[in-house]
């Protein structure tokens, strides 16, 4: 019997961990000693960021008229990125330590100034943490103590690195070596990764690996238009590969350098109602994380502040997602205004516009644009789910169950097909007989070793949200099977033909 | 009515055009002028190519027991290319005109001496085509005149450059300007593109775009053999983009510098019969390829001669496929030892080993492996589907009807739903209706404008297997409608269980 719980406050350590074991996730190149910021996909994670790909693409274009996909190339021509503004403007701030040679970003290179009886006696830094503020704190009066200061100590009031005044940088220290005079001020470092296409090598021949997928449904609009029978309002997505030249990579796939994005721009006429279009994105967008399995509960929205917009955005809000290490973005929904188009069709020369039949003028569409990281929602969906339950067995022994209470839609097997015993080849027979024809359409793993109560905990354990049973009423009476629920451990009789239906209702 | 065809001897004209027309396929940053050797799908495409990826993932890796899939990152450890070879090795040989700035595969710069009455005359040149022989004999006889050189002229005997020797490079007129002396000897020119992983610019931080996806299952080997429960022999698979910095992209997406692998690395006892494996491997490419509707009379196989292997590899087959520009490799199937694991074994100091519970020993398996491009089997499968027919109508006027006899399988759109009349409610509410109905599962297409005859015929030309049209007998009598079939244009009625049925049946 199960003891319903509440969502466990997984560490990522566990996560990582089951990742591993189970072979959702590896480090890239790992038995080189991995590359930081990059990751593999194994057997069951391959699995399921297919399976989150495709409903994302079920959902977002096949099932609807108004949105078409496309797959653009990752490098584009150099020009795109001139005219986005990344060659200009996508940096990071960096900070070196002259010394250590290590690197930081600026805006997670926290310090303050250790005030004594209203002086400042020095200065400490620390990285952004979850208890940033915290070691500051004891940072400074551990300075206090130690340089002998008497007074009183004011609390500290931390500030990243981007906002040190050009004096202060000489005095705070690199969180690498604790000695202050090695940090070099903030520069502004270009995160797209460069190569050069064909073979030589000089500034002719530079081209970028993406940061975003977004701009191959810009430059690609013009023929989309001329090509896809669409009209206002309409969609572009596409799921694809960005690259992004991190600094400092973080949390597991959450910030890698290589990932893959699920974005889509949908056009609007210059004078509809925005705001209620970016609204309503917002919603589907929410909808569709809860229709995957995400828990309300662990959402919230953040709407970028007016201030630090860009000067053509009209509104940004974040789905935020309650990560272990934090609530963090997942999914950014922007109203972009026509800035984009506007941007290629200057920089092209080639127009960007749409005819308006109804006041037969040509004008620049605007743009929404929902972008989601697919790697982000599978963290997010991981960690939501993994459950440890303590459970009782007939015996009355205690056990601790581990349970990825993952969506049916993303599950990375549907069905466990299990006969009851592997040496009577009645049961093997029939149980091979379903597993091949559920194997048509669905994943499905086939499992006739050790104990039925261990078979159901290793698909627990990988989110496997039903087992069939083949036992001797299957092959003796009836034909039906053990239909084993996860979540509930509740098993019933079911069907052949019920089973399908089970499967053509919750898994698409 | 149709008359049935052979196959149209369809050109890459005619290919291309259809591509940009109908969106399946556009040159990357197209309104800045294309990037070479870069390619966008468009809205058919990106959907006919995610059938292609499907198919394929469904048959290798979902419906086999033997077979798991990974996903592996584009940018790995550089040590992974310096083990694998590429390094050192994934190299083209480059010739530069120094004069025009051109650059060539000095494989495909052909050229011959003119011999006349027994002297060589000098040399001309043609870069490899379906006519390279005759351009070059027609140059050899252009040349004799010119030089006004009495004499018989000898039948020219054409080499490429990479077999020229050196006192003949001089003399060799270069492509671009006509003129011999500004042709350098050919250089191993290394087909890696390369960039930088970090903030560093410097031999640390180098890094490589994957040329291929295949050492992404040799370096995962042991992880997934270690959470897998997988057992020899057993494959691992993945499909994903890749990156070759081509000298010389053609052939419209057959040679690209950015393209998408489908490649599976199936690994065998030591001792295993690599010889049948191999033959079954092929054969399992080749029925495959057939049942996504290559037609197998354009199916070829060709054995790689042993004097141009590689030192380790036992074999290697190509399935070769009848293209517009010739009979070129399709799906190559290679026997390479255990090359690889061993190479990364010695590499990263990790043995890369199995235990056999028979002998009780350790070994390095074998590797059978099947690598094939989507976008050639996208090209293919557009190629054999192209048709062009001479059709009669009821009044008994001919016109030419396009079709794409795409299997479907891989068609883009499955099912076109159209009412017969636009401006009756019954008959659009019911068309609907099945419309959304289909989209749950199937792409599908809704169309109420224009003839009906019209209609037929815009999805002929992108490959619609099947149109559905609701009528008044539909609405008004037993509820079936008409369902067209886009190969033998015939027409019958049908009930919405037996359209499932058949969809079912056809399209997984």
């Amino acid at each position: 019997m199960s003891t319903p719980s509440a969502p466990t406050e997984v560490s990522m350590e566990t996560i990582v961990a089951l990742c591993k074991r189970r072979g959702f996730i590896f480090q890239s190149s790992e038995i080189y000693g991995g590359l930081n910021g990059f990751f593999d996909y194994g057997p069951l994670g391959s699995e399921m960021k297919k399976n989150i790909r495709d409903c994302w693409w079920n959902d977002m274009v096949r099932r609807r008229d108004d949105i078409v996909g496309i797959e653009s190339s990752i490098i584009m021509h150099p020009k795109v990125w001139h005219a986005s503004g990344h060659v200009a403007g996508f940096t990071d701030p960096l900070v070196d330590c002259k010394v250590s040679k290590q690197r930081y970003r600026a805006d997670q290179l926290f310090f303050a100034p250790v005030v004594i009886d209203g002086k400042t006696a020095g200065y400490v830094s620390a990285l952004e943490s979850e208890s940033t503020a915290t070691e500051l704190q004891a940072a400074a009066e551990n300075f206090k103590r130690k340089k002998a200061i008497q007074g009183a100590l004011a609390p500290v009031e931390p500030r990243d690195l981007t906002e040190a005044q050009p004096d202060e940088i000489p005095q705070i220290p690199s969180p690498a070596t604790g000695e202050p005079g090695s940090l070099t001020p903030p520069r502004a470092f270009n995160m797209m990764f460069e190569t050069y296409v064909g073979a030589l090598r000089d500034a002719s021949a530079v081209a970028y690996l993406r940061p975003e997928t977004a701009q191959g449904m810009f430059v690609d609009f013009k023929n989309v238009v001329d090509t896809g029978r669409v009209k206002l309002p309409f969609g572009i997505a596409q799921v694809g590969k960005s690259f992004r030249n991190e600094i400092t990579p973080r949390n597991f796939i959450f910030r890698s350098r290589e990932f893959e994005q699920m974005e889509m721009e949908y056009f609007i006429h210059e004078d509809a109602d925005w705001s209620k279009c970016h609204k309503d994105w917002i919603e589907w967008c929410r909808q569709w994380l809860i229709s995957i399995g995400l828990p309300e509960s662990h959402l919230s929205l953040y709407d970028h502040p007016k201030a630090k917009l860009s000067f053509y955005s009209k509104g940004t809000t974040d789905i935020m997602f309650k990560y272990p290490f934090g609530v963090q973005e997942l999914w950014g929904i922007a109203a972009r205004g026509n800035y984009d188009l506007t941007q290629h069709a200057e920089a092209s020369g080639k127009p960007q516009e749409i005819f308006d039949e109804a006041t037969k003028k040509k004008f620049v569409p605007h743009v929404i644009e929902p972008a989601v990281g697919t790697d982000r929602i599978f963290l997010a969906a991981l960690c939501a789910a993994y459950v440890e339950e303590q459970v009782t067995d007939e015996k009355g022994n205690t056990e601790t169950r581990i349970v990825l209470r993952l969506s049916p839609r993303i599950a990375p097997v549907k069905v466990a097909v299990l006969p009851l015993l592997k040496n009577k080849e009645a049961l093997v027979g029939r149980a091979q007989e379903l597993y091949k024809k559920i194997k048509r359409k669905y994943t499905a793993f086939y499992d006739e070793s050790g104990a039925i109560g261990r078979r159901y905990r290793r698909q627990d354990e990988i989110g496997t949200p039903w087992c069939v049973t083949i036992d001797f009423d299957t092959i003796e009476k009836d034909g039906t099977f053990t239909l084993r629920d996860r979540d509930t451990m509740q098993q019933k009789r079911i069907t052949e033909d019920d089973l399908f239906k089970l499967l053509d209702e919750q898994v698409y």
